[in-house]
Formats: C-alpha cells, sequence, structure tokens
C-alpha cells in the first residue's frame, strides 16, 4: 500500500500507485485536456512518458507491455483520444489484459455549467464516453480529490484480480490537488473453501485410479494468474505430457521435455491431438474455451473426463467446485500421489526440419523451420492475427521465449504497436515481429515509434499481396472475386525512411535470401531494427494448419 | 421509397435504401463478419466499395463524404473492426454528420448459443458492441429479415432528420436472406406550427422597428439543413452583412458581397467583431454555442438582441418558439419588410494582401495569403485540427468552395482520411489538404488510399516539429518542458514512395519556394497528388488568431 506522506497531489498519487505495481512508462498521446497529467509526470521520478502516434496504437502497446510486466497504463484526452482506443481496451478485456486507462477531462467547472466544449458530442453530457467505457472494462471511477485515494487503489485491485482494463477520468484542474484521505483497499483475493477443496480433491483421487494416460492442457490464464510455475512443478509430479491451447502458446516452457506442443483439433499437429484426445483425463489449467482454442469445434474433449482448474474455481467432471483458489488446487494435485509410468518421450514438432533447397520460392514449408531455427532463448515474439497466427501456433520457441498475440479478439493490426510496446517493456530482451501487409498498412507509424525511441526489433512482413487470412476464410466466393480483400503495394521497405530514419532491410523471395537476410538482422540487432519484407509467389501459401481450416471450411459450405 | 421489387434480399434491400439517398461508394474495411456484406456489394450495381487502411480512417474518410454529399455509410466487422471507428462515429455525431454506421456480426447460431467466438469479449455477449453505440449514434438496430424492411428505413430517416449518425448490425448468414416485409416509414420532417410562426413573426416584427444595423450569422447547422439557399436569399432582401461562425466556414458563399468573414470573439477579424457586436439585432441561424464558436467564451453577442434561427425552433430574444421549421421562418422573414438602408460596402480580409519577400522564411503573415490567392472556385478544403485550423478560418475561400474540418470534435488525424473522403465523394473537385506533422502521424496511411484510388488533392504538411497546437493551448509549463509534444521528424516527402506510388513532392523553407511549388503543383493537379512539405523556421510561429488564444490563456492563467 502507498503511503500517502501528507501531502501527495492527485496526479502523484496515481503515478505513485502505478510506480508500486512495477510500471516504469506509460503509454499515450497528448491533448489539451491531460496536460497536467502529462506535465505532472514529465516531473515525476520513476515513469515515463511514451508517445504512440495515435491512440489505438498506443493502447495496443500498453496491452502487449501488461503481458510482459503485469500492468500497463495509458493515458489519453478526452473523447476523441479515448474513443479513439476503444479497440485496444476491448481486446485487453476480452484477452484478459490488465490496462489501466486514465483520461483527462475538461475543467470541473466547464463540466458543471455544461458547457459546449471542444471534444463533447456538444449536448452539455460529460460522462457519455466514461458509459461507453463501462461497457469494456471491468471498472470505471471518475477521480476527485476526496475519492481518489480510494479509487485508485480499488481500480488497480479489480483490475489485478479480475486480469481485465480498467478506466479513470480526472478534470484537468483536479490533477495538482492534494488527495485528501485514503482508505486501505480490501485484498478479495479469492480465499479457498477448504472442505470445496478437499471434496474436490477427493473426486479427483477416484478419477485417477484408472487413468493410465493423462495430459495437461495450459492456457492464457495460466499466465495471466502467475499459475506456470505450479503448472511445470504438477506436470513434473504427475509425469504427464503438456500441450498448450492456441492462446496458451510459450505458457509452459516449449523447451521442457514434457512439452508437447500446441493443440489444435482438427487443424493442429496430429500427434499432439492423439495423445490429448486418447488421455482417459485431462488436466486444463486457466483454459477459455473459445473458437479458437477449440478449433472451430472440431476439438474432441471428453468433458467427463476433464478436470478444468480455474483462477477461482474448479470442475471435475461435471461436477462444479466454487471458491477455491487455482494454486491451491495444483498444490494439492501435486500432492495426490498420481504418477504416470510411461515416459513421454521425445516429440517431434511440425517446423523441426529445414526443407526448401535455397533458390526455392519462399513457401510456408520452408520458413516457418527458418524461423523457429533463428529463434533464441528468452526471445519475445509477436505475431499478427493472419496466416502467421496458425503458422506461428506450430513453431516450437525456446526456453524463457514470451509469446504474444491477439487469439481471441484478432484485431489486425494489433501486433506493430504491440512489438513495440514489448520492446519498451523490456528493453534487454530481442523482440521478433510477424506480421502481414494486409495487417502492417494498419498501424505501420509505429514502426516510426521504435525508431524513435531506440528499439530494434527484427520485424518479418509477410507480402502475400492483400488480406489472405480473409481470403482463406471467406469460401463462398472465388478469390479472384473479393476485391475487398486487394490492399495497395508498398514499398515496406522504405517505411523506415519515410519515418526519417536507418534501418537494416532486405526483400527476400528465396529460402537462400530468406537465410542471408536472417544471419544480417541477427547480426545487425544490436544496432539497428530489421526490417525483412518476405515476398511468396503463391498468394494463397499457407502453412499446413490454414489449409485445413479452409478444407474444414469448405467441407461445411457444401453440407449447408 | 423503394420498391422491394417482391424479393430482394436483406443485403441487396438495404444497398437499394442507400443508394436511394445519393450514396454511391461505401467506405469500410473487410472482415470475416461482413463477408457476405461485402460479396452483395461486390455483386451490386451502382455502390463501389471503398477500402481504408483502417476502420478508423475509413470512419473519418465517411465522414466528409457525408459533408460533400449528404450522406455516407461505413462497413465495419463485429468487434474489432467497429471498436475501431468509435471515434469517427461520435466525431459525426458532435457534428451533425449523417453516416449510416453497418457492422456484420457472428452468424445466428454462434450468437444464439452464446458462443466464445473470435472478436467477442469471451462472455457470450453479442449485444455489448450495440449498447457501446447506443451512446453515439442517435438510433441502433439488429436487422433481422423480418424487421429489415422497416429498421433500415427508420434509421435512414432519423439519421437524415436529426443529421447524426446511425447504428445497424446485422448476423452474416442473414445478408442473403429474403427481406420479409416492409411498411413506409414514417415522415417526421418537423412541421411548422402556424400560429407559432404567426406570433414570432410578430415578434420579430416589433423587435425590427428600431433596428439600424443588423446582421446575419451562420453555422454549421445551416449546411446540414440546406438553408443556404435561403440563408442567402434573406441576406440579400434584408441588405444585410453576413458573417460565418468558426464552425460555419464556407456556409455562405465567401466572395458574395455581403459576406464580411469569420466571426471570432477576441481573436477573430476586429472588423468582423465589430460589425458583429455591434449591431442592433443579430439573426443567427443554425448555431451551435460551442467553445470554438465562441471563441472560448469572448464572443460578445447580447442575447436580448439575437434572433436565434433553428432547424425546427426559434428564439426571439428571451422567447422560444417550439415546432417552427427554420426554413419557414427564414421564408417567413423575407416577406417581413425590413431593408437595412445603408450598404455593406467592400470587405477587407485578413490575408487579401500579399507579404513576404521571396527568400525569407516562411511564416504564417505570409503563408496564409499565398493560399488564399491559389484557392479556385468548387475546390474542397480540408483542413486538419491544428494551427492551420484557425489560420484557415480568416483565409477568405472563393465561390463555390466547401470547407470540411472538425470544429468541434477537432479530432486530430481526421483531415487526412477526410480528404481522401472528398476526393471520393466528388472525383471532378479539385481537393487541397491543410494539415500538421503532428496529425498525419495518426493516419498517414489515407495517403495510401488516395494514391490507390487515383485521387489527386494537394496536400500542405506544415512541419513545424511536434504538436504546436498543443504547445499553444499548455500555458502552465514551458515550451521546452514539454517534451510530449515532441514527434519523430519524418521524411514527409518520401511517404508516397514508401506507399509504392509516384507523387510530385516538395519541401519548400521559403515564401519564393512556397510560390513555386504551388505553382508546379496546380500544373501537376491532373496527373499526380502533389505533397508539400512547409517547414517552417520558428515552430511557434502560428497566425495572428492563435497568438492572440495564446496571449488570452497566459492572461487567464495568471489570474488563477
Amino acid at each position: 500500500m502507498i503511503d500517502l506522506a501528507g501531502n501527495r497531489t492527485l496526479g502523484q498519487y496515481l503515478y505513485d500507485c502505478l510506480k508500486a505495481e512495477g510500471i516504469t512508462e506509460i503509454f499515450g498521446v497528448p491533448g489539451d485536456y491531460n496536460f497536467s497529467l502529462l506535465d505532472t509526470l514529465e516531473e515525476y521520478d520513476g515513469i515515463e512518458f511514451i508517445n504512440g502516434r495515435n491512440e489505438l496504437n498506443a493502447g495496443y502497446a500498453a496491452d502487449a507491455y501488461a503481458r510482459v510486466k503485469g500492468m500497463s497504463a495509458l493515458i489519453t484526452t478526452f473523447g476523441v483520444g479515448e474513443m479513439s482506443a476503444c479497440n485496444a481496451v476491448a481486446g485487453a478485456y476480452s484477452e484478459n489484459v490488465p490496462l489501466i486507462h486514465i483520461v483527462g477531462s475538461p475543467k470541473s467547472m466547464i463540466q458543471k455549467e455544461k458547457e459546449l466544449a471542444h471534444h463533447t458530442l456538444m449536448d452539455g453530457d460529460f460522462d457519455v464516453f466514461r458509459k461507453v467505457y463501462e461497457h469494456i472494462t471491468s471498472y470505471t471511477a471518475i477521480l476527485t480529490p476526496e475519492n481518489a485515494g480510494r479509487e485508485i487503489p480499488e481500480a488497480i485491485r479489480i483490475a489485478k484480480e479480475k486480469k481485465k482494463p480498467v478506466y479513470l477520468v480526472v478534470a484537468i484542474d483536479l490533477i495538482t490537488k492534494p488527495v485528501i484521505s485514503h482508505t486501505e483497499p480490501s485484498q478479495n483475493k479469492t480465499k479457498t473453501n477448504d472442505d470445496a477443496l478437499q471434496s474436490a480433491v477427493e473426486h479427483i483421487r477416484k478419477m485417477l485410479e484408472d487413468v493410465k494416460k493423462a495430459v495437461l492442457l495450459v492456457d492464457m490464464k495460466t499466465l495471466r494468474y502467475n499459475l506456470q510455475g505450479s503448472v511445470q512443478q504438477l506436470a513434473e509430479q504427475l509425469n504427464v505430457p503438456v500441450a498448450s491451447l492456441m492462446q496458451g502458446k510459450s505458457v509452459f516452457d516449449e523447451s521442457h521435455p514434457l512439452y508437447i506442443g500446441v493443440y489444435g483439433g482438427a487443424f493442429g499437429s496430429k500427434e499432439v491431438a492423439q495423445a490429448v484426445e486418447e488421455a482417459d483425463c485431462i488436466i486444463a489449467v486457466g483454459a477459455v474455451w473459445s473458437d479458437v482454442n477449440t478449433s472451430k469445434g472440431t476439438a474432441k474433449l471428453n468433458p467427463l473426463k476433464m478436470i478444468e482448474v480455474q483462477p477461482d474455481s474448479l470442475k471435475v467432471g461435471v461436477a462444479s467446485y466454487m471458491n477455491v483458489n487455482g494454486e491451491d488446487v495444483l498444490n494439492a494435485l501435486k500432492e495426490i500421489g498420481y504418477r504416470q509410468k510411461e515416459s513421454v518421450g521425445t516429440t517431434s514438432f511440425p517446423y523441426d526440419t529445414m526443407v526448401g533447397d535455397p533458390t526455392a520460392p519462399l513457401e510456408a514449408a520452408s520458413y516457418y523451420p527458418r524461423i523457429q531455427q533463428m529463434l533464441k532463448e528468452h526471445d519475445i515474439v509477436v505475431t499478427e492475427t493472419g496466416t502467421f497466427y496458425y503458422g506461428m501456433s506450430q513453431v516450437r520457441l525456446p526456453k524463457g521465449a514470451t509469446y504474444i498475440a491477439q487469439g481471441g479478439w484478432q484485431s489486425i493490426g494489433y501486433a506493430t504497436p504491440a512489438a513495440f510496446g514489448a520492446c519498451i517493456a523490456d528493453r534487454n530482451r530481442r523482440v521478433l515481429l510477424f506480421t502481414g501487409d494486409g495487417s502492417i498498412q494498419l498501424t505501420a507509424q509505429e514502426i516510426s515509434s521504435m525508431l524513435e525511441n531506440g528499439c530494434k526489433p527484427i520485424v518479418f512482413i509477410l507480402n502475400n499481396n492483400g488480406y489472405t487470412i480473409e481470403k482463406f476464410l471467406n469460401v463462398k466466393v472465388d478469390i479472384e472475386k473479393q476485391e475487398y480483400n486487394e490492399i495497395p503495394e508498398w514499398e515496406y521497405t522504405k517505411l523506415a525512411e519515410a519515418f526519417g530514419e536507418e534501418a537494416f532491410t532486405a526483400r527476400v523471395r528465396t529460402n537462400g535470401e530468406l537465410d542471408d537476410a536472417i544471419k544480417k538482422a541477427q547480426e545487425m540487432n544490436a544496432e539497428k531494427l530489421s526490417l525483412i519484407e518476405m515476398i511468396v509467389k503463391d498468394q494463397m501459401d499457407g502453412p499446413e494448419y490454414l489449409n485445413k481450416i479452409r478444407q474444414y471450411l469448405e467441407t461445411q459450405e457444401k453440407q449447408n
């Protein structure tokens, strides 16, 4: 808890609370209603303001920052600024990312008088944008010097507990006012009901009696609720293979001998599908049963064989146990006495083997192994929603790697600003961005923010001449007809120059050219941002995972 | 009213209704939940789909399109797409722009089953984004084959009547279903209460008895409600000078002998202020009393001397008359028998005279006269929120010019996509874009959309090294300190190349260089997009209007 030390201003106190959560950078865009927030921040020790090129991009960057550091903050201006960031904040909601969105609003007197101020809907309503945010955050509050001592800690508590974005708005004239008083925030971390836990453990013990082959599934919430360590210990204790769901990629160390891959129902690796679907018992930790994670319903997971551990509840078969903390459950399972006899053995991954002649044109089958090979320990890998999302899911990551992608919200354009946010979150780790020509056009200016801030990610742009992922998914109409899925052909390697900075750039069309470019980019990594444009010959070339989705959709379409 | 001709699908019927309103292009971005909307549109005769580079930009473009053509439409995908467009739609609300926002949503069955589909908040709620839009539009509806025949005309009617955006969402599987039935939409155009009108006219007649000097003020709603013609006739009949408010620029023909300029309170032209403030009677038509229009409260308009004509009501001094149609009021005033004796005479405008040595560095005082001189009849002039907004307000426009700016909502980044929208709205008119370095960085990719669509605007980018407008407005802290108002220095003239196309580009630092660049751009106008970067020496050089705002704010700050 922050000590108010007698005389902190509202702005200082806000930053004290954010700093206590480990936030050392805040993203945003200036505007005349947030000046005093930014002026206070400029004088404040220990948190730096990082300009985004626009609010949506700043929001995306903040989202990724929170995925690396646990929490993030975003400052926008009233109306125009905050309304530009809705997608980013809704995305954080969808993907369980705690992000504190702070909005500066007009002077109290202007609001009280219902003046028709600029950046309003011109109807005297100054509460309408907060109401918008009520739908896409877990908590909203209008800060005053009187309530800030209570509301700020409360908002942060909720963001941490629910892993969701929250929204705070404050009139520009109140930032420099002293905080009046504060109360200790209540700590509502789910406490385990011991009876429920004991009863559940007994249930599981019986269930495990006949189990020969169990499997562990991890997902997004395993990571968000910091359960990775407990899950790894549990896996090792039980000696069971571990797969991750699509949205849970990198949550379990992919270099670990118990890791078998991403489970993708009918579309992913057959070996993983077999291991998961033929198991007598599935222990799923922090899973979200989204369409992406269940591979459009092709996932075959028998609920009767499932132990579903959630951050604050548990399901064993059809029985639900409420108020049991996920970590307590994992610890109890470790002690349950089950240990699998059969060893998991060596697993092979789809892109383990380098294929493709150096002079042959780039194809998914040949470039994914090259990507897998170039990855290093502790890399942060940011992947765009697009064909890369599906291919990269099958690439095995090295130890300590962090994988960032919007598997559920899937907003195209996310990855470029997200890579910027990841660079800022940890300046000592290498960041790799995998994006496509369609996606980068939405948010390309954040390459400029990277350059401006001395970030040196390696950026891969897959140029397949349009929204290829959309062409894959629209099976109703001939691909040639879908003119709306075409995009202008940019000279991607000239972007850095237009943004006024130098970068290492390469345009590659063959495997050998890609090998060369990767080599140079790795050498260059300490000095410059690298931008590699991968031009593919066949615009409908995609990873196997995506080919299977397309086949599935075509079959579905014929049946309709 | 559209004839259903027996068997139109929901999608076809929607486009029939939009076409009937004069919409020949729809802006948007594809996504897998709007495929069938776009597939139907691709087969549809008479409306073309225009891709934006992202949804916010597509929304801004649609906003400007509606300002030129009267109405526009925007298609986005569920969740991610629509949440990116919130700012553009809220801006249309604030600025009285009728824009039909159409969203494609997941299949009905997925919604019914509350599946955790991608692009959702992962809570089974498929209505949450419509609820967001309830706050920033005038009408929302979930379309079905059963209600489309009623809801679509109703939404369009409301957009037309209120001059506000509306929101329609439709599940992707319903687009190709036949529309079941429809009813004639009710026509709720305000009908004048004759007694109220007669009583008001008597009131005004008495008020005018002692009036020597009257003045007419026009604004945004004069244009939106198509009252320009009636206002011009009235002005000529009464022989009174006409000024426009800031947000009403170009609403009254600025080449007309009765036009005296934009009224800007303490900040604008002194001659206009004198004419307005010393008048015995002010007839204000369609005015919005925003902070921009009232020049931060420095406007001195005596309400007792005011006749305030609104689209559906009237105020004479302190007396309100409801249910009187604006056009009926203007027509009645024409017949009221008042005619000013004194002639308006010749008015001079702040930037009438060319000043500045050809070798002298660019300054506001020297480049605004050059801009005024280069403008041609029927130009569409799009101006960004920034220093340009204030300087351009004082530039006299030629006959038939249309001026587009977000005077009230003031979202930086708006103007570039808006210029794109204006180009699409009328391919026969010349479009000029006046933007700044700070603003263009938010939405620069729409230059690519212009190039892709063969648009050839003349783009002026004022490079003053940061958010100069923000520096002008933040008087609390030294300008040198405001690091957050700094931006990366782009090579703006290389943008077109990075976007893969040719353009005429020039970087100019002196008056003479600007003269040359303008000359070449004008010659080039039929062939290429032109991009002129105007680099100013003093980053705090601004138009007189803005200098006065800064002085005013400094005085205010000292008094606090």
